[in-house]
């Protein structure tokens, strides 16, 4: 049985001030954050350097793998130390918080989840989006863009998401918006549906496009959205225009 | 014009430290919180009773309505106050935060969103289940569980949600667990899909039952789970056998 303790620890989408309290708390405390980049720079920077340690995807030669990760953070709990596993957003919405967990059960040492603030849902409403609204989205769905929709055995079944009629966000979603937004029609989704791309949530870079489910590639190449962003469709995606004036969370 | 402010502010799940530092902060400076019930006794006990305003259903005679809210809003906002409009969990996530934002925005008042930590997410994570994992879940479907699955005129398509392969959360899910386990089962779902019921996630009262489609109405009985709870439906609950000897989240 080790001593150390592993914290599995969300960042939230960037802004320092989105981290909850007992994050900041475990941070402060912790011997050693294991991270990559997705925190951010205006959190990491924070994080005084000897307490750092880099493993994300190319800090220990090309693609250091989610193996190293599972066994540095069972070695690093064995000798006795505090660990934060620190994660961008919430470390259990597709990120690898899942696996980490059961790694850590299998090996005997003791852990805790820390929840955070998701960038799918804080993304959208600091553009002047609410994910649900009782006359447009009984549900709300989050998926991940990364997969080819085009692809037979694409685990994503793009015509199930369009039937349920909630609001679906895709996150990392830009590179293929275009294939999923053709699926969406293709579906049967009314081509008229509002959509929004938020780019770099709560950071001060963040920008946001907006359009229909027909335009929204050419508005994301005419504002320029790039990774990381995110994706909403659906009525709610509509709110943005009636608000936006009196929304103070513009960066 | 108006020279106040008003921040929609989530409180998260109920535990104080998972407040962001963001919230806190805007608590501690605000000239006076409008909130009901949902954020819990341990961060509601920590506001000043002169701060505060408790704007729940039953406070100003019997159902106070969404209106009476909008309105005090906005009468605040002229007066040139600070004011924290606090929801349990995250304030876009089936509450009215929507609502609210647009009838601010119509009449000239500046507001800002502040993300919070939904328990959407954290309920199940703190009970050692991730909402998804690379291979069980490629998405996760947030639905409200107030509304009769029987009604022909049901906004929540279950058999929709079934055939998305992902997992399924549903809020307020307690009353209503026979008629959508039901449901579910019709639309095609293995008996076996593992279900997991979060009541009061992160709160001293926590409570978690487990079983699957077939037998988690038997199991919430057993266990004497009571609303506010979650469920979650999907592979990803099956994680809570393999975590739970080593998970510090356990109240």
């Amino acid at each position: 049985m080790s001593e150390g303790t592993v914290y599995l620890v969300g960042s939230g989408p960037g802004d320092p001030e989105l981290l909850t309290v007992k994050a900041k708390r475990l941070i402060e405390e912790a011997d050693l954050i294991l991270h990559d980049k997705l925190p951010g720079p205006d959190i990491l920077g924070e994080i005084p350097a000897e307490k750092r340690e880099d493993v994300g995807k190319r800090a220990h030669g090309k693609g250091t793998s989610q193996e190293y990760i599972n066994d540095r953070l069972v070695e690093l709990a064995h000798e006795g130390k505090r660990v934060v596993r620190l994660k961008g957003g919430d470390s259990m919405v597709f990120g690898r918080g899942g696996e980490e967990m059961i790694h850590l059960a299998e090996n005997g040492v003791d852990f805790e989840v820390v929840p955070a603030v998701t960038s799918a849902i804080a993304g959208p409403e600091v553009a002047g989006i609410p994910v649900t609204h009782r006359d447009h989205a009984s549900s709300v769905t989050f998926v991940t863009g990364h997969e080819d929709p085009t692809k037979a055995e694409s685990a994503v079944d793009w015509e199930a998401l369009a039937a349920t009629g909630g609001t679906i966000v895709v996150l990392m979603g830009v590179t293929r918006l275009p294939e999923y937004t053709e699926a969406l029609m293709n579906a049967g989704m009314d081509p008229e549906t509002p959509v929004a791309l938020v780019e770099r949530a709560t950071w001060d870079a963040q920008q946001v496009a907006t359009g229909t489910l027909a335009t929204i590639v050419d508005a994301r190449d005419e504002v320029g959205i790039e990774p990381p962003a995110l994706t909403v469709i659906g009525g709610v995606a509509g709110s943005r225009e009636r608000v936006a004036d009196f929304l103070n969370n513009e960066q």
